[in-house]
C-alpha cells in the first residue's frame, strides 16, 4: 500500500505491507498468483500527486504495475486456470484479480516469461518505437543513449546497431559502459565520474549528435543538447534523473537558441501511441534474439518485500539490466 | 561599423558611423543607393561571438542586413541601374556593393517596394512556413502567437484567421493587443501587466494550447509550456527575450516532464529550409493581402543614423509592426 507520496527520491518507507485474505475475481476478472513484477519509471508518476498520464495511486492504495502470473480463477471464457497472463494491473501482491480485458496469455515456448517485461515487452517495444520512428534514424547516424544499460537502453542500442546506425552508451559506472560495449554500443562514457559530460559527449561522438534517446533528462540532457547536429531529434523517453525531485520545477539551462539554430526536433514519447504496430516490433525482437542479436540482462530481486526496494533501486540507477521481482 | 559585442541588451553605442567614399562595384557586383533598411531579431546574433547559423560580424565590420534599393551601376548582365532589388546583403549605408546573385528585382507594382521587407519577404514567409509547415495546425486549433504585433507575429495571426485556427495574441502593450484583434486574433494577452502569465493563457485558450509560435522564449515559453495540450507542436522562431542575455545560458524551467506527457515537439525553425517553396508561399500572401484579408503594419525610421536606435528598438519590443528604416 502507499503510506505517503514522496518528496524526494523515494525510499521503501514510503508504502507498508499488509497481510490481506486472496481477493475474489468478479465477473471479467482473473485470480492470478504473480510469478514476476516489473518496477519501472513511470511508477514515479503513480505515486505523484502531480498531473501525469493516468490517475495517481492514493495514499493508502495498492500499488499496480506490469506482472506475470497464473491464472488460478477465471471470470473470463478467454482464460483458464494454468494460463501464464501478462497485465499492466498486477498488485504488488502475491495474489491480484486483474481485469481479462487488460490480459494477454504469454509465449512461454520462444522465450522465458519474464522476457514479456523486457525485451518483448513494454522496455523492448518502447526502445523499438522510440529510437526508430519517433528518433527516425539515418543509416550511419549517431545515437547517443542514456540509462544505456537499463531496461530500454540495452535493447536501443542493439536496435541501433542492427540497423546500420552508431550507438553511444551514457551508463552510471564502469561496469555497466563495459557492458554496453559487449552489446554493440560503439563508445560509452560513465556520466558518475565524468568531470566534463559536454566534453566527453564531443569526444565520443566525433560527428555529432544525430539522434539522442533521452531516458534521464538532467544534465545528460544538457550534455546532449549541447553536442546536437543540425536537424537533431532529442526522444525524451524518460526523466529519470528528476526522480527526486518529481514535483518540483526542474531548473536549469534552457537550450531554446540551441533549438533553434540546429532545428532540433525535441518530442516526447509515450508507448501506448504506437499500439496498433506493437506485433510486428514484437515479431521483431523476438527473431533478433532467436538469431543472437540481441542480448538482455535482468536484476532480479526476489519475494513481494522486496519490491519497494526494487523500484527504488531502480530509480537511482543501482540495478543492472531490466529490474525485476520474483515472487 | 561594429563597435564592440554588447554583453547584455545592445545600445547604439555598439556602433559607430563613420564617413566613407562611395564604393566601386567589382565584377558580378551592383552599386545601389539604399531605399530602405530592415532590421531583424535575428541580426542580434550576428554580432555576438557565439556560434550560429552564419559566422559573426567582427568588431570594425560593417553591418549587413536585408534592404531595398536602386541600382545604381551593374558589373551583372541581370541588373541594369534603374532597378530596385532585394538583397540581404545590403550594409547599413547609404551605398552599398551587393553581390548580383544575392538580388532580385522587386514587383513595385502590386505592392510599395518595403512590402518584400515585410509581409512579401522573410517576415512574412517565416510567419507562413512556421506556422502551416512546421507547426502543422488542424482546423479548429487554438494557435498561441508571442510577439504577435510584431513582423511575424501580425502575419502568422492573420493567416491562423484565414485557415480557420483559433488564433491567440502574446504582445507587450494594451494598445498592441487591440491592435492584434482588429487583425483577427481571438483573446490577447498583454505579458508587461499580467500578473499570471500561466493562468491568463489558460484564460484565453479554454481548449488549451495545440501550437504555440514562439517568438520570444523566456516566461512567456513557460506559460505556453504549461497550458499546452496532448500533442501540441512548439516552434521556436526566435528567442528575441533572451536579447539581453545573449550569450549567457538561459537559466529558468525546464519542462521534459510536460514534453513527455503531452508528447509534445518543439521544433527550431529557419526560414532557408523551405526556400524551395518561397514563390507559392509569397503568392499565397500577394492574393490575401489583395484581398483585403492580410493587414499589416510597419514602424519606420529615418536616416542612416537611425538604423542602430531602430535596431534596439526592436529588440526591446518598443516597435510597433515591422521595423524599417527609410533613406
Amino acid at each position: 500500500m502507499l503510506r505517503s507520496h514522496p518528496t524526494a527520491m523515494p525510499t521503501p518507507d514510503n508504502w507498508t505491507l499488509e497481510d490481506r485474505a486472496i481477493p475474489d475475481a468478479v465477473d471479467g476478472e482473473l485470480l492470478v498468483k504473480t510469478m514476476w513484477l516489473s518496477v519501472d519509471p513511470y511508477m514515479r508518476g503513480r505515486i505523484s500527486p502531480a498531473k501525469n498520464y493516468a490517475a495517481g495511486i492514493p495514499l493508502g492504495g495498492l500499488m499496480k504495475g506490469g506482472g506475470i502470473g497464473e491464472v488460478i480463477a477465471s471470470n473470463s471464457p478467454d482464460f483458464k486456470p494454468g494460463d501464464v497472463v501478462i497485465s499492466d494491473y498486477f498488485g504488488w501482491q502475491p495474489f491480484s484479480t486483474i481485469p481479462a480485458g487488460s490480459a494477454k496469455i504469454v509465449d512461454t515456448v520462444s522465450a522465458p516469461a519474464q522476457a514479456a517485461l523486457s525485451y518483448l515487452g513494454m522496455p523492448g517495444l518502447t526502445a523499438y518505437f522510440s529510437l526508430l520512428k519517433t528518433g527516425a534514424p539515418k543509416e550511419g547516424e549517431t545515437v547517443l543513449i542514456s540509462a544505456a544499460s537499463g531496461a530500454v537502453g540495452q535493447i536501443a542500442g542493439q536496435i541501433a546497431r542492427i540497423r546500420g546506425l552508431d550507438p553511444v552508451a551514457i551508463a552510471g559506472t564502469d561496469t555497466k559502459v563495459a557492458w554496453c560495449k559487449e552489446l554493440g554500443y560503439r563508445a560509452g562514457i560513465n556520466h558518475r565520474t565524468s568531470t566534463d559530460l559536454v566534453g566527453d559527449v564531443a569526444a565520443a561522438c566525433p560527428n555529432g549528435v544525430d539522434v539522442f534517446l533521452d531516458n534521464t533528462a538532467g544534465p545528460l540532457h544538457d550534455a546532449a543538447m549541447l553536442n546536437l547536429n543540425t536537424f537533431g531529434r532529442v526522444v525524451i523517453v524518460g526523466t529519470i534523473a528528476l526522480a527526486d525531485k518529481f514535483d518540483k520545477p526542474d531548473i536549469g539551462m534552457r537550450h531554446l537558441r540551441q533549438t533553434l539554430i540546429t532545428r532540433a526536433r525535441i518530442q516526447g514519447f509515450l508507448l501506448d501511441d504506437f499500439e496498433e504496430d506493437y506485433t510486428n516490433a514484437a515479431a521483431d525482437l523476438l527473431s533478433w534474439h532467436q538469431q543472437g542479436l540481441l542480448k538482455t540482462r535482468e536484476d532480479i530481486a526476489e519475494g513481494i518485500e522486496a519490491v519497494p526496494g526494487a523500484f527504488v533501486r531502480m530509480l537511482k540507477g543501482e540495478n543492472f539490466g531490466k529490474q525485476l521481482v520474483k515472487l
